[in-house]
């Protein structure tokens, strides 16, 4: 087992691709092991180019789903890809369900964790997801929840980027530079099918990410060079040795 | 000259003590140069001790806190103290001031800097201050200022703790542990002969961030022992390789 | 059936009347088909006075405020009212009446939503039916829920007037003129026998909301005169060809 | 029975000592029947030092944690302790659990309530408990619930003061002078003794708030002195004949 | 000289009047000397009225303002009106009008202090007013402005209610009952000949906020019944011995 | 003259391109008269690549912006352009330059302004402009201010898009198609040659826009395809006859 991992918890099968491949290929190639769950396929909701095929069922949508998060998950060189498939649209957990998520919290002991932004009024799984995620990371730190497992430290939830970010009122504190990896991500995107009208859309995403890493790493006079970034908002402060 | 500089713009002349003292010594152990700019003495709004006395005078009182703010500097090994002197109660600064201002930016290129929180309605002077530490970043920045001199890149703005932190809309992100400079911040505190009555209060302010700090750093499963720390508000986003 | 057509969810049976009933009028004069969802009667919660008659009973009360909705939406010309009866006070839904009310929306397909404030201490209720309409809008508009089914588009979700408007952090960017309906919406209101207090409030409100129409409309350069008006904050941006 | 009382809704057993202990012997003093309600005790999540005991079980946490907040509800002069068990990290509860709850509501009647911050991202049973003590507070407000019984009136809902305030966006509107009690309180504080780390950390934390205390009652001009103090923000306006 | 005196700072001539006449006059009752300041005379912004008539000049203009607005402070029971005719649309204050008004402050000694809201995008004026008067509280609280002189202690800012309250981001979290001296402030309100589309619209306001003031205070339990009620906003925390 | 006529408040030279350069070219067409108000060339802050020229002079700058921005404004189909050159890093207005604006304001008549995000601590210039456009707009509505003008209405302002946009707080509440005219956007674009970096950037702001205003007018459901979008934030409410 790698001595450094992350953990990204994503709503559905494909949310991890788009909004923090980049940083999920560039961890493992520093060594983490990272570890994602998808809580749903994404089947009802986010499947709408499948729906539309003659003959459709749940099961083919799922199916379909699940191979091209395991094939994007290889691409980014993801440690283990586990599928709740708890259902979207709503998404919802039971007590033993987020038990389940403890246990992964637990066995990964993440450095970081990933999730969704706190506000989405056009997805709720989005934000449930990320109250969840709290929850459970809460719940993985409490010495009384399966005693004698090894408890979780308090590794910091970033929240990556969503869509339409400024009616979620996310506010990245963080650009991570993402070049070194991009070609990876942007083959975990391509195997995407059923969202083709994205892929353009989030790779013009980390291009303007990397302006603004860039201007924040020194603007007109002389930022460093970045050709893709991403965005990323703390939820917990950092604590540091030097400023 | 160091490598690494610092910059601290206080609206008073003893904010700086109080709320980045332990930053300052720090990052002086570091090797960094750290300048402290007062833009005033705090002659007329906080020295209210000193104008108890019988037959004082404005200038006995600046006296008395430039005597304190140097002998306090000298303790926290700051590189260069800078007394604007330009009045307090209420602070203003005339673009000639500004300019004298970012003459300074751009001689010490800092890496970072601090200034206070955004919002104080008890001290219009402090949030004034940052204000003008903004503008002046800003125009440190333009190729068309005094073309020739250096530019500045683009280091944060760490705004450091105010009074009653809540009426002011501050929110930490980033905690420092300043345990091993602690004497030194101290013994800064005890130069500000004329406000006493702040050595413990500040002093309880640096234990209870260290406990922040350990919550933040590992929390129930075991983080880092601080004894004393300090808390920051970042205004730029970060720029990383590694989350 | 119309070409066009609206929905209210109303978390209780007389909201839709003070809240949006002018609305309603107006809309259903414009050709549209508005149907309006009570999900509760209000009969724990919001039923004050029959409660204190001698000998009243949840069906009696349940049967007067029913009685009551149907005579103010009567009034409005409200094109189908559906009383989901749910219960109050507090309400919950589970995922079956959730999917009842995707339904609803999926039959009703309507141009724009109408519902409460996102914030509401004095009444969770409120807030919880404003987080299921953003939900089961969201439900609506998954392909695979009930695959075959016509999905629903993206329709702008209106937060309608609550009580105490500033304490709910709610915030009207849209003032709709009723001048032309207010009898309708006078009569609507009369029809709350149970909370004759609120009669006039609700009128002063629709005087004072049509102040606000006419300064923003023109202010002291000749805004347009209205006489009556209500005001709607929405949620997500809208889409135009021409500012 | 008191003329007045007060009702405090905690989520885990120690929450009410450290956050508002002066404000329950102060208030005991001045002739309040004080009601604590701990919905849980904190068992699993806040007891990380007994769960390090070689041999250790729920029940013998909890019967540890029970003669803990016990000793400290005395030492305070609660009237009532109540504890409702419900099992923490995650804490969560049932309508009947709810409507427990609303039974004590109104058999207390209280002037005023007390309960945690809106927002803790560390941990998530704080914000669940204030959520429900708001709509425990609606549901004991409605004629319809049991109908007969004397129905609540309009108490203050005041957040206490969450540990690393500033994360919790939590700003205090009022200090309460608790130096008449302070001993009480430190006694209170010293029966937790599975939280000794603790004991010094909220005993600057009301020596501060005295310091804010004074500032606000006049600060240079001459504030009232006190030596310790608590903070609490309102929910709700407050109506007054005299500013 | 009474005991207990206030002071409003109001941006234009008849703000007072609209936005705390009820305050004024209630607190005068009650034998606090309130003096009123006017910046200015609204002589350009707000008299739209009286600059359609026929060779109307400044002067004519200011002359109608201020014998308005003394008329109204008169019926209020206003112990003294200051007209600092500093100009309005937009209002500025320089150093020298700003120590003039600390004088006033100083010289009144406010138990509290009265302004406009913080922001205003119509009326950029009423928030200047507003940062103004929080600059001058703390310039009347240095003991180094004019040493010798009785320095500020600490009073309330209160921020009373601005015209579409929601727009200013405005939120009262305090409700005043003024129907004792409801009579005099709607006498004040007639004496703003020029503006008499607003006499009803602020008695709708008045008779509105008395319906908070009962909600507020008891609710359907019971709330105290009030006719005429005003609503303010606080800057600063409360000191208490009870909660 | 046109009918319909709109106004943009630019803070810089360049700033009317990136951020609006659309809606100035769809409005043109549409038959508005356009006027555009640069209140500096941005010849400090903005013009680093002409900066890096041997034997630069603040002359040269300006003349290479005026040329670079005329030239954009004839691309765009702008009515008028005003360089007011007030300078810039910091932009200054007096009061004679704010009565100028005002001057433009009146005789412009504008049905809609435009100009920056409220808060942006980047580049302090671009909230000045937007503080004076708020300020100078109600200057013009003022009946005193040049009796016998015509005086302003209360035309919308928006917020165009800053860079950035997250750190800015900016929320978009409004997208227009500008795909008809992205040819004439996109030669204005080029016509900024020091800042060719950009020209890229902002055409995939305008992509991904194009992308949230299908995502806004029917989402899955078939909304309407848009290939390149700009987004605004309305400062005020809008007046509507339907919703």
């Amino acid at each position: 087992m790698a001595d450094k991992s992350a953990l990204v918890i994503s709503a559905h099968a494909a949310d991890f691709v788009w909004r923090c491949g980049g940083a999920i290929a560039l961890h493992a190639e520093k060594g983490y092991d990272v570890t994602v769950v998808c809580l749903s396929f994404g089947e009802r909701g986010e499947s709408a180019k499948l729906w539309k095929h003659e003959g459709m069922t749940m099961d083919k949508v799922k199916d379909a789903r699940r191979a091209e998060s395991e094939k994007a998950a290889k691409a980014l060189g993801v440690h283990d890809l586990i599928e709740f498939d708890l259902g979207d649209y709503p998404l919802h957990l039971t007590q033993d369900d987020k038990f389940r998520l403890v246990d992964v919290i637990r066995k990964v002991q993440p450095s970081f964790m990933l999730s969704h932004s706190q506000y989405d009024p056009y997805n709720t799984d989005h934000m449930y997801a990320t109250q969840v995620a709290l929850e459970c990371r809460m719940i993985a730190q409490a010495w009384g929840h399966n005693p004698g497992e090894k408890v979780l430290g308090a590794p910091q939830l970033y929240l990556f980027e969503p869509h339409q970010t400024e009616q979620m009122g996310w506010k990245p504190d963080t650009f991570l530079d993402i070049t070194p990896v991009w070609e990876k991500k942007r083959a975990a995107i391509e195997c995407m099918e059923g969202q083709e009208h994205l892929w353009d859309y989030y790779t013009r995403v980390a291009e303007n990410r990397a302006n603004h890493f860039m201007r924040n790493s020194g603007g007109q006079g002389g930022g460093r060079k970045a050709k893709y970034a991403e965005g990323f908002q703390s939820i917990f402060p950092r604590t540091v040795d030097e400023l």
